[in-house]
């Protein structure tokens, strides 16, 4: 096991109504700014509780947050938060909308430019409260001190991580989840179970509990990813499924192993350049990017065969070309396809992501840092 | 899936050498109140990197802490804290100094008869901070918010939780570790086994990602407990039984599952009045507790049976009543017996605390609180 540490101070309020529980954690006196979505919370109930909870606390609100947030509106929302002295932050919504929450609340008391605090990894010193409802289960977010945010303008997609954003609660309500389209369940069953993968399929170090603990989501994932897609309003499913999401990256499984992150590196790009959804690219990316990648990942790989997919049968070879194949058809299951060709994108996006990594000098990306630009590029003209 | 709070704030600081980060987890300016057991830290090395870690602090010493750590000689240490006006907690050893020094944090402010926190559940309000280096992987103390104490007067065993004691901090290195005489460890892995148990084996509530990472953890206990004991060295077997510790009751495998507890509550006597080690209880009365137990908790002990011990073969109570034979045999290999009379106890304890139990009021144990004292008279001469 490689020495760690480990620190998640999140408080989480899991189950039916626990919206109410907001009354409680947050001061009765605060200023909040309020931030959400495309507004799906007016139409579902969720914003009547929230508003119901928060009582007659002075709330500001923020919506029309997008998927893949991005810096010039959020630029709006800090000007917001300043001019109204706002003194916490409520998000309400995806991983998009925590992610934006966690950005502004970084950068309010921040001077100069907020770009900073993402691509040159600015210091920041005082950072607002904040408190997320989790409305889709998908990103971890609400558990974790991880933001990402799009410059549109130069289309850059930077991820950042600093333990002065983590929520000090989070609401978890699978009630709220139920009138989800599908597919952003599918996105976030995928998303979880890549978040899982990029921590676990890496090489050994003698960390049986990680392993087992991050064999257990997969596992779950694939059972219970189904099952909530056939029935949304299934409350034990779409549970099981939401904490999975947050269990995924909070810290936890990927504590004292090594841990790879290129298929988020190189899904970002996608985005980016050709606006996938996250879990889009990563279905793309991510089998590809395993049997591109399949001989330092040897030993794993074989172990996820045999624990996740049951696969103990037959030579080894085989047993790994099949566990990367029952991946792609459970990401294809529950409704991911996994080919660039079907979202439309060029063949020609391989050599394009992997010039802009050269250039941005993302050239070491995995576990090892030996994904190279060249491996970038053929792990995409594989996924054509 | 039950509805829950989960909040573990504690920061663990995991591996080698990992003692020096007291330095900058302390604060520069603190009046340290270090507390610790029989002395073995100034055997092992561990006194010497604390002090060197702690510099120029001021540092007021008690050592001396018992296993199961007795209130008369705790007192003596919270007129210490106050007369000295100390600021910060650091326990240095195993779970009875921890509890020990949770109780302090939470006594020394306290007004009235510390004893009320436990008996009286008397509310506290501030308490003081502390942190943890943790130098016997055993009760998961470390990363939790509960404390047991003993009353030696009245041979009463009290366990009390309570958010405000979760160390700021925790400390593990295995290294500390390679010195503790066998029996240390042996009762760890019982320990850190039951807790499992105790929050896994009730009745299935849909909740299969609690329940494996639960799996995870015995299994993983099985496989590296009697490693350790055979290579006290060997780091990689050591550290995953220390993460077992710390991981068996932290919140996580609890967070939205029924609870036993009914094994500790019945051990906690048998040490109360027949000075057992804890562990020892523990091997005594929770593989009886299961048989006597079997049919409300059928289902889940069927899936510890095939999930755990690989028993998918055979009629379903067959399967059962080996799991239970299984977990037995284990609680032997790694060196802790599972009899009473192994441990000179009389066949009239199970009279003696039934009796004892029901004047406490404590008849309701158990998930379905169930278990009256006549069960707990049976289970005890089942264990003779």
């Amino acid at each position: 096991m490689q020495d760690f540490t480990f620190h998640n101070p999140v408080k989480i309020l899991f189950g039916k109504g626990q919206i109410s529980s907001l009354a409680q954690e947050i001061p009765a006196n605060a200023r909040v700014l309020m931030t959400y979505g495309g507004g799906s919370i007016q139409r579902n109930g969720v914003y009547e509780q929230v508003v119901d909870a928060l009582g007659d606390r002075s709330v500001i609100e923020f919506g029309g947050i997008d998927p893949n947030p991005k810096l010039e509106m959020l630029i709006e929302a800090i000007e917001i938060a300043r001019a109204n002295e706002v003194d916490f932050l409520l998000a309400v919504g995806g991983g998009s909308v925590i992610d934006a929450t966690k950005f502004i609340a970084a950068a309010v008391h921040f001077e100069g430019d907020p770009w900073d605090i993402l691509a040159k990894r600015a210091p920041i010193c005082s950072v607002l409260p904040l408190g997320t409802v989790i409305t889709l289960p998908a990103t971890g977010s609400e558990m974790n001190r991880f933001f990402v945010i799009t410059k549109e303008v130069t289309q850059e997609k930077i991820a950042c991580g600093n333990e002065q954003v983590f929520p000090q609660f989070s609401v978890l309500d699978p009630e709220t989840t139920f009138s989800l389209p599908a597919r952003h369940i599918s996105n976030g069953i995928v998303d979880a179970f890549t978040h899982t993968v990029e921590q676990y399929l890496t090489y050994p170090v003698n960390s049986p509990l990680q392993d087992r603990m991050a064999e257990s989501i997969l596992q779950t994932l694939i059972e219970e990813g189904p099952k909530t897609l056939a029935h949304p309003t299934d409350y034990d499913a779409r549970a099981n499924v939401m904490w999975c999401a947050a269990m995924a990256l909070n810290g936890l499984i990927g504590a004292g192993v090594p841990q790879d992150w290129a298929t988020h590196a190189i899904g970002h790009e996608l985005t980016a350049l050709y606006q996938l959804d996250h879990a889009q690219t990563l279905a793309v990316v991510l089998p590809r990017l395993l049997q591109v990648k399949q001989d330092s990942k040897y030993a794993k790989l074989l172990q996820y065969a045999e624990r996740v997919w049951g696969l103990s049968a037959g030579d080894e070879k085989s047993r790994i070309m099949e566990a990367i194949e029952l991946t792609t058809q459970f990401f294809e299951s529950v409704g991911v396809q996994t080919r660039l060709s079907h979202y439309g994108v060029d063949s020609n996006a391989g050599q394009i992501i992997a010039k802009k990594l050269e250039k941005q000098g993302a050239t070491n990306l995995g576990e090892h840092q030996d994904i190279s630009p060249s491996d970038v590029e053929k792990i995409l003209v594989m996924s054509a």
